[in-house]
């Protein structure tokens, strides 16, 4: 390997956040500074972090991972893809993945970058079992649990209804893919709990789900960044009936997407100019060392 | 996509018919035909399937699929890489997996072929998953427990051993990767059970495992093809700890080994010539369709 590979955090969320702890103790990268709006009122972790606003003050960047809202990451990574630079998102519209992959494909292959989008734990690692799965039973049907554990865009959802303080929202697995909806909820002064409550269940996020709504006094003595998946398939190798397979995880969140986000990172040094999902990547890719000890170690 | 894949099926043990009965069955593959030492006394199946000696005498075979005993697998793949076929093999001792490799690589780019070794369950698919693992907490120990199920290995190491008339050996997971072996066995005339029981614990295959041998009055009544694994890691994504992974599917162990031989027999018709274990190949490629199609479906 040689050389490490400098990397850029675009953006300072509970992501970025995650993401600075991850490449501060992977020995294979080296920190070229980190982007964010302002560099004003800089906490206590970053006085040490070269922080800028604008990604071009950054030297000799191989890749920068953006930390950014969903909706931000089209334009930022276009930007820095124009740059030479490598992109890596973890863009979590599953409908609108495609369209993002051959959008940056253009840019990346123009500047000789690699994009790797949505990379994550679902979409991401999940999307890896799921394609591996149907590999091994073509025929059946794959179900995805969430949970329980907090989702983001559904609690970002909850506190966009109005006359609501702070909201979580918590996604508790039924089986087969079916979810409830648990969203605790501070009232805003002047509203009353049954319309807010009615007002949420009937939101485009909560509508087709059973949703349950409860008032609580501090929902931020509720937050906790534990979440979980279970994806299952039972299905057919061949003529052969009954196979099953699970995949099963428990996990910090943010600290899993983040690690996620750092081994793209790492593999997008070894893409050919494009954009890619991480089904399309060789998965030794995503780790450290040399492919002999991997093989050795792994195969 | 277009045209059919054409395979060859080379071997015709447990997995070959299994791999028969998956190629048929599989829209995208067309059977160019199956190879065989001898091309008498054809089993009743195989009336309508074109059997040979040889595989020169099949037209334009894209792929290979080798059913062979492990030991086999060499010298079989370097001649047939040596026609421009590529081939697709499930050779399982796993501390010999990189040399293979290393040598179908020389002889593949040579002939413009692609090999894929090793390409069964394990190893093969819980690869794929030990690396996924690996790559979401790069700090942990990946446990693989085994069964309840037939190892075949144990039970022809058991077969081998004098005074054994016929075996069986099963494996039972005791968590952690620890496994106890429990072996069925006939005894032939003349040999007395304590003697050929001490006989088999103190064989190197049985020797560093708890071992409890059985006498049976017919080893063939408990044959079945059922066999399971479950991965666990628990581990630091970052650093954070606590972080936990299972993979655990239950299957029949031909049909699985089949069915991503035939898979990986697809894989190979998107590689660049050389060779390749299993987590060196893009899972996405493993499947029928579209990768727009894909995308959308599994990311």
């Amino acid at each position: 390997m040689g050389n490490k590979i400098r990397v850029a955090i675009v953006g300072y969320g509970n992501i970025g956040k995650q993401v600075l702890e991850t490449v501060l103790c992977t020995p294979d990268f080296e920190l070229a500074g980190l982007v964010r709006r302002s560099i004003a009122n800089l906490p206590p972790e970053l006085q040490a972090v070269k922080v800028v606003t604008d990604i071009k003050e950054l030297e000799k960047v191989d890749v920068a991972i953006l930390c950014l809202p969903t909706r931000m990451v089209s334009i930022s990574a276009k930007a820095i893809l124009a740059l030479g630079i490598n992109t890596i998102d973890s863009f979590d519209i599953h409908t609108k993945i495609w369209d993002l992959r051959q959008e940056l494909d253009v840019e990346a292959k123009k500047h000789q970058a690699v994009a790797i989008v949505s990379a994550g734990w679902d979409p991401g690692s999940d999307s890896v079992i799921r394609t591996l799965m149907q590999a091994m039973a073509p025929k059946g049907v794959t179900y995805t649990n969430f949970g329980p554990g907090m989702s983001m865009g559904h609690t970002v959802a909850a506190k966009t209804i109005e006359g609501v303080k702070d909201a979580l929202s918590m996604t508790i697995p039924l089986g087969e893919g079916i979810h409830r909806r648990e969203v605790y909820i501070e009232l805003k002064d002047g509203y009353k709990f049954d319309e807010v409550a009615t007002a949420i269940k009937n939101d485009n996020y909560f509508i087709n789900d059973e949703t349950h709504v409860e008032q609580v006094e501090s929902v931020e003595a509720l937050k906790n960044m534990r979440h979980g998946v279970k994806l299952v398939r039972k299905g057919v190798s061949g003529k052969t009936e009954n196979q099953q397979f699970e995949f099963d995880m428990r996990i910090n969140n943010p600290a899993l997407t983040a690690q996620i986000l750092v081994a793209c990172a790492r593999a997008s040094m070894k893409q050919r100019p494009g954009a890619y999902t991480l089904i399309e990547i060789p998965p030794v890719d995503l780790l450290e060392g040399e492919k002999e000890n991997l093989i050795k170690k792994l195969v």
